[in-house]
């Protein structure tokens, strides 16, 4: 009996793995159409390509919440082997998201989300949060529902149960007291930055202009320095930049300025980190949940390691002055073109309004004023209505600014009328964890700086490779992190890094 | 009871709508994601988009085939309109044969074609048909009993089960006829058109190079030209030309060679043929069975209308002559450049042992060998072992040429390897028809011809759209040619093109 019940859980796992199967072959489908729809789709196929990937999501969603899924998930038991159980885990923890909202609600929550970023495109161009509220109003509710019965089934907050989809076990009892020493510390960090930089040598204009076929030439010339495969990947345009594409075919794109060839540079390399990411997720396990990338805040560590960490750091530039210069035909004798004044050209801190371009000091602040916001009212305990002066109230507390039109304000990002509540806090604890990662990995192995600054990112790439990457979602953020550094989640090599690169400490 | 029986009924076909709805969702996600892997997908890609695209076939085929659809299409009833009634007759006619064949036949059938794909391109390089052999005699057993399936389930003989999958209502004994007329026709005809080419002026070659973005601009200039919605479509490019892509985002591609600048173009203007086709189907049936286009051969005979019947006329080079020249900056006192040797050029006979690569006379002979053979293979009449002596003699009664390897015989084509058999008529039906619309568009419209001599091409798409592009599968193909040209389908008109233009016959 008890080798035919070992079977028949076995048999379970492997009909789940199958399943699982599926909806990853499905994933990578829906992938291709999104990159599809961003950069290459003709205007008029918008409903059309609307109705493609309406239809894939319900086909996958239907295949997570089969009525036998349940059951088959009870009954299985993982071959012995810590990914195979792993993977067993994260087939739980999806359905477990999936199955807890009742379809109607999946489906009134995308209809208002639709809805909502429509009528967001005109307020936010006529900086009219009161033509918003409603439809924002309704986006709110419905994901505040989704919350509560995520909250019931999963045994979380409904803020956790949120965040938990972006960000696979973090919780918000680990962000406050993060958060909390980043509100207190910011200001003052933000005002000796300033005020060491007005101590150096303001940073001389790279002369343009640059040609787009030169950028995109050294862009894809750096992505390659950097380790992407390009036979498993491309580079393209797009309005904003992702990494987006399907296993082992991961599609990044930037954008392309006549007047700036920095931007574009960094937004390559910012979208590189995430691809190295994709590229290097366990190919034994492709198209199964343990295969995929463990959660948003992982993600965007690998980015800002890569794009903050390395490419804005002075190494980098020795290397990458050169290459510059002849990209462009600049003189080598200008000293716009030397190391020196490219680092001060990309480490430039200037607190202003808009969250994306922020700098990497003023960045957090950005964050922490929308984490505060979201989670008061997702808990209930702010009325939307009163987002605006709550908003900028707190941008004046932390930047010192006053935000003349909420155009510049709370109706900048598409996050939350789209419905992604609990995804912003991911992009700083990402910036925490990168840091952390780079300064671990560079006491593992002191030679990674110096070789980059040869143009040599191998040390670097094999340190991640194993650690992070090819870990999948085999562990929680906390365990990979503390495996890889020796120490959980934590601030100090961030804040060490601020302090070291924008205020001279030592 | 009846009103509740009416009632019943249409809510079944409701139901089916619905379903259908899906399917054609998911059929233009496989567009999509098919055309990408033509022209976009890096090479590391190929095995993860197997598994998409082997994926969305599988669901669409499970909707397709689910338990309750027999009953479904039994008891419903269309809505009292023509549309819709034939919306109805196409759900039946697509679910009858995904319903005859077994699903695990279908997947030895896939599997077989992939393997013998594989070992094609080796036993072509190497010309070797003995090697293919094996692999070539599982596709056609598989074939065999797929036709054998499908022919008992829709009451047909099994070569015409196979034809109609590519070309619903076309069969065996309406072909037979005409293609011995052409089999008879063909030789004097071919002798005739090279006997008039000899007493005329060999034509001058043009002076290149032609550089691709020149050659791109002019493809996608005459793509509009000739009514292409480009908000509703790309070019794109491929190793072998294409009409792909979904619904509103009809994708073509072409290839470019620098040392020539007419094959392009005449193959930008040939999947234009098939493209204005697939934009001019009916908006209200989108995604639905009845909203597709009608079948291969009409499909064809759109293209090659297009590309044959116009793009290859003098009225056409007149217009495109001066385009051409300044495209590529030739000299206005170059004889090479008027439209006399342009025409000379796209209309030279010149018998050939590849059939991508004929005119349009020679065309014709490769189609009726093929059809011969494949009738033969499919009937049991032949064994396969003996195709290529078969296929060598029957070249040379019709063209005159000793094949002198199987490279440049019977193994030239990927269709029998991939498991296409049944198709290769289409495409000279498609000739036939394309004559036929033609000349009633002419017929009815006189103004047509003299309008593309100005660059106008909208008489000819006015003349197309209601008559042939609207009606999608509306009707058969025979009611669509016998309602657009007074007459069913026949060669007349077909052979007066070729007498005309090849033999300077009045």
């Amino acid at each position: 009996m008890n080798i035919q019940s070992g079977t028949a859980s076995q048999q379970a796992y492997e009909t789940l793995r199958q399943r699982f199967a599926r909806m990853g072959h499905i994933r990578n489908a829906l992938g291709i159409l999104g990159w599809d729809k961003d950069t290459m789709m003709p205007t008029g196929a918008s409903h059309s390509r609307a109705e493609s990937i309406a239809t894939l999501a319900v086909l996958s969603h239907e295949l997570m919440t089969a009525p036998d899924m349940a059951a088959l998930l009870d009954r299985a038991d993982a071959p012995d082997d810590a990914m195979a159980r792993a993977n067993l885990r994260e087939m739980r923890r999806q359905h477990a998201h999936a199955a807890a909202v009742p379809s109607d609600l999946v489906e009134a929550a995308s209809r208002a989300a639709s809805h909502c970023e429509m009528a967001w495109r005109t307020a936010r161009r006529d900086s009219d949060f009161a033509a918003l509220l409603p439809a924002l109003q309704t986006v709110l509710s419905r994901t505040r529902e989704i919350a509560a019965a995520k909250a019931d089934a999963l045994g979380l907050s409904p803020y956790d149960a949120l965040l938990d989809q972006y960000d696979p076990g973090t919780r918000q009892a680990d962000i406050d007291p993060v958060f909390a020493e980043l509100s207190s510390e910011l200001p003052d960090l933000i005002a000796t930055a300033l005020d060491h930089q007005k101590g150096q040598p303001a940073p001389l204009p790279l002369p343009g202009p640059f040609e787009v076929p030169a950028q995109e030439k050294l862009g894809r010339d750096t992505m390659r320095a950097l380790g992407f495969d390009m036979a498993r990947g491309r580079l393209d345009v797009s309005l904003h930049p992702f990494c987006g594409g399907a296993e082992d075919d991961v599609r990044i794109t930037t954008r392309y300025e006549r007047d700036d060839c920095l931007n574009a540079l960094m937004g390559v390399v910012h979208e590189t980190g995430h691809a190295l990411y994709e590229q290097g997720l366990p190919g034994a396990w492709r198209a199964q949940p343990v295969g995929e990338a463990r959660g948003m805040s992982l993600h965007e560590s690998q980015s800002l390691l890569m794009e903050m960490q390395i490419c804005r750091s002075r190494p980098f530039m020795d290397w990458m002055a050169p290459r510059l210069r002849a990209a462009f035909g600049g003189s080598a004798t200008d000293a716009a073109w030397t190391p020196e004044n490219l680092h001060r050209l990309v480490t430039r801190v200037r607190p202003g309004f808009i969250r994306v371009d922020a700098d990497e000091v003023t960045y957090p602040a950005h964050i922490l004023v929308r984490y505060e916001m979201e989670t008061a009212l997702i808990a209930g305990k702010m009325k939307l209505a009163d987002l605006p002066e709550a908003f900028n109230t707190r941008i004046h507390d932390l930047l010192g600014l006053k935000v003349p039109e909420d155009r510049l304000g709370c109706l900048q990002d598409i996050h939350w009328p789209s419905g992604s509540w609990g995804y912003f806090p991911t992009y700083t604890l990402g910036a925490i964890l990168a840091a952390q990662l780079r300064e671990a990995a560079e006491r593992d192995t002191p030679s990674i700086m110096p070789a980059i600054g040869n143009g040599d990112f191998a040390p670097l790439l094999d340190w991640l490779r194993p650690r992070v990457h090819a870990r999948g979602s085999g562990a929680s953020t906390v365990e990979i992190v503390r495996d890889a550094t020796g120490a959980v989640p934590n601030t100090g090599p961030y804040l060490r890094h601020l302090r070291q690169r924008y205020c001279a400490e030592a």
